[in-house]
C-alpha cells in the first residue's frame, strides 16, 4: 500500500496531553451544537437516536436529551434476534436514566427477509447487512416522527474506516464525530452515563463475543495516541522514534490509508465545466 | 426560504447548447473513467449494477459491459411486490442486450419484514425504505462477488434533490452522475439501449404509475435548461428574462437551494484542530 510522507508540522511538547478533553465545556459545547443544527438551522425539534447499548450512543442520547428536552429524543433500540441481552438491557437503562422516549424495533425480519437467499454470507457480510437495515429503520423513524437522525460515529473508529460505509456514517449531523474513542469515554464519565456501559468492551455487536480491540489488534488507548500523532502531522517514523510500537504504528497508519474513500463522497465521471461538488461548489442554504 | 443572488458569471450565446452531447466522446470518457476507478485505481475486475429497467442503470450497464466486458459485470433486478412487470422485463432487455450476467433478488421479505411494523407508512415513506433495502442488498452482492456497485444517478435528479439519500447516491463510483437527464437519453440513444426503454416516461418505480415529471411538476426538457442556466451564474431574474416562465425557474432554484445537504457528507461538530474533512483534508489513497 501506498504511504504518504508528511513532514513534521507541529510538534506540541507534551502531544498526549491532547486527548484530555474539557468534559464540561464539551458538554456544553456539543449540546449547543445538536441544538443549532436541529433546531435553529432546519426548524426541527425532535432528535432519533439509535440506542445500541454501547457508549457511543449512550453519550449522544444524554446530549441529545440536554439539548433538546427528553421529551423531544426517541431512543430506539434496534435488536437483531443474535444481538445480546446484555446490550438491549443496557440500551434500556440509557433511556430509561435520560428519560427519553422507549422505542424497540426488531430488525430480525427484515434482514432475514434478504439473507435468506445468501446463507454462506460471511459474518461480516451480514453485519454490514444489519448495519445497513438499521440505517434504513432510522431514517424511516425520523420520517415518521418528523426529526433528525442522530450520529454516533467516533472519530476513532471514522479514522479507522471500522464502521458500515452508508449506515453508522449516514445521520446528517453527529455531535462526536470529533471525539476519539478515549475521549468519548471521559464526556461519558462526565455526564453520569452507567459504569457498566462505559467500562465494557467496545463491540459493534454484529458477530457475538466480537470486540472493536481484539478486531483492530490494537488497543483505543493506544490507537488514538497514534492517531493524534498522524493527524498533526508526523510519519510513521517520526512516531516510532517517540518510543510507539512499529507494528502498532504501521497498523494505525495502514487503516487510515485504506479508508480514506469512505470519508469522501462517491466520484463522479466529470463531463462538464458545472459538475456537483467540482465546479458546483456552494454553500449549505436551508 | 433564502435564495442566493448570483451574478452573471458566464454569458455564452447560445448557451442551450451547450446541454448537446457528443455521444461518442462521452462514450469514449465513461468507459476509461470506468475502467480506470475499478481496475486501475482500485485492483478490481467486477461491476454490479442495479438494473431497473429505467434508462439510466441502462445507460451504466452499456457503459459498464464496454468497460469491462459482459462477463464481469452483474446485472441486479431488485423488484418488490408491486414493482411493474414492465419495468422487470426493460431490465431482462438491457441483461439480453448487453451479455451481463443476470441476477434477481425479490426484495419484498426484506421490505415488508420492516414495514409490516408501520402499516400506515405514506408512500413516499415505503418507496425512501424499497430504495434503501436496494443499496444494502446491491452493497451485499459487491461484496459477495469482489466487485464494486457503479451508481446511476443523473445530474438533474441530483440537482433536484430527486432521490433518495444514502441510496440511490450511494456507490463509490458515477459514470453519469455530470450528465442531465436529457444528455443521458442521447448517450442511450448512442449506445443503442432499446428505444422502448429511452422513449418511455422516467419513473422511480416506487409507487405504480408515478412519473418523475408528474411528480416534480415540470418536463426534464425545460428542468435542465433551466438547471443549466442556474449552474453557470446566472440569477432567476436573469433566466426569466430569458424567456422562462417565472414559476418554473422558481420551482428549479428552490429544489437546487433546499437540497444542498444531499450533495454534502454529514456535519460533524468541530472540537479540534484535527477534524475530518475540515483540518484532515488528505487526497484519497489507496
Amino acid at each position: 500500500m501506498a504511504r504518504a510522507k508528511f513532514s513534521v508540522i507541529h510538534a506540541p511538547e507534551r502531544p498526549e496531553q491532547s486527548l484530555r478533553l474539557d468534559p464540561a465545556l464539551a458538554e456544553r459545547w456539543l449540546t449547543a451544537f445538536l441544538y443549532d443544527e436541529i433546531v435553529k438551522r432546519r426548524g426541527m425539534h425532535c432528535a432519533i437516536v439509535g440506542v445500541s447499548g454501547g457508549v457511543d450512543s449512550a453519550v449522544v442520547a444524554y446530549l441529545c436529551a440536554k439539548a433538546l428536552g427528553p421529551a423531544s429524543v426517541v431512543g430506539v433500540r434496534l435488536p437483531y434476534r443474535t444481538s445480546s441481552e446484555e446490550s438491549l438491557r443496557h440500551g434500556a437503562r440509557v433511556i430509561r436514566e435520560t428519560g427519553i422516549r422507549d422505542l424497540v424495533i426488531d430488525i430480525s425480519a427484515a434482514v432475514d427477509g434478504y439473507l435468506q437467499y445468501e446463507p454462506d454470507a460471511s459474518p461480516r457480510r451480514r453485519g454490514n447487512v444489519m448495519a445497513r437495515t438499521r440505517m434504513n429503520v432510522l431514517f424511516d423513524q425520523s420520517a415518521k416522527f418528523g426529526g433528525l437522525p442522530v450520529g454516533t460515529g467516533n472519530k476513532s473508529e471514522r479514522l479507522l474506516g471500522y464502521f458500515t460505509w452508508h449506515a453508522d456514517d449516514s445521520p446528517p449531523i453527529n455531535p462526536i464525530g470529533d471525539l476519539f474513542k478515549t475521549q468519548v469515554w471521559q464526556l461519558a464519565r462526565h455526564l453520569g452515563v452507567p459504569r457498566e456501559i462505559v467500562e465494557k468492551p467496545a463491540t459493534a455487536d454484529l458477530i457475538r463475543g466480537q470486540t472493536d480491540e481484539d478486531d483492530l489488534g490494537i488497543t483505543y488507548e493506544r490507537a488514538d495516541r497514534i492517531l493524534q500523532q498522524l493527524l498533526t502531522g508526523y510519519s510513521v517514523d517520526d512516531i516510532v522514534a517517540q518510543g510507539f510500537r512499529e507494528e502498532d504504528v504501521r497498523l494505525v497508519s495502514g487503516r487510515v490509508n485504506s479508508t480514506h474513500w469512505k470519508r469522501h463522497l462517491p466520484t463522479s465521471a466529470v463531463v462538464s465545466t458545472t459538475a456537483i461538488n467540482e465546479f458546483y461548489l456552494r454553500p449549505v442554504d436551508y
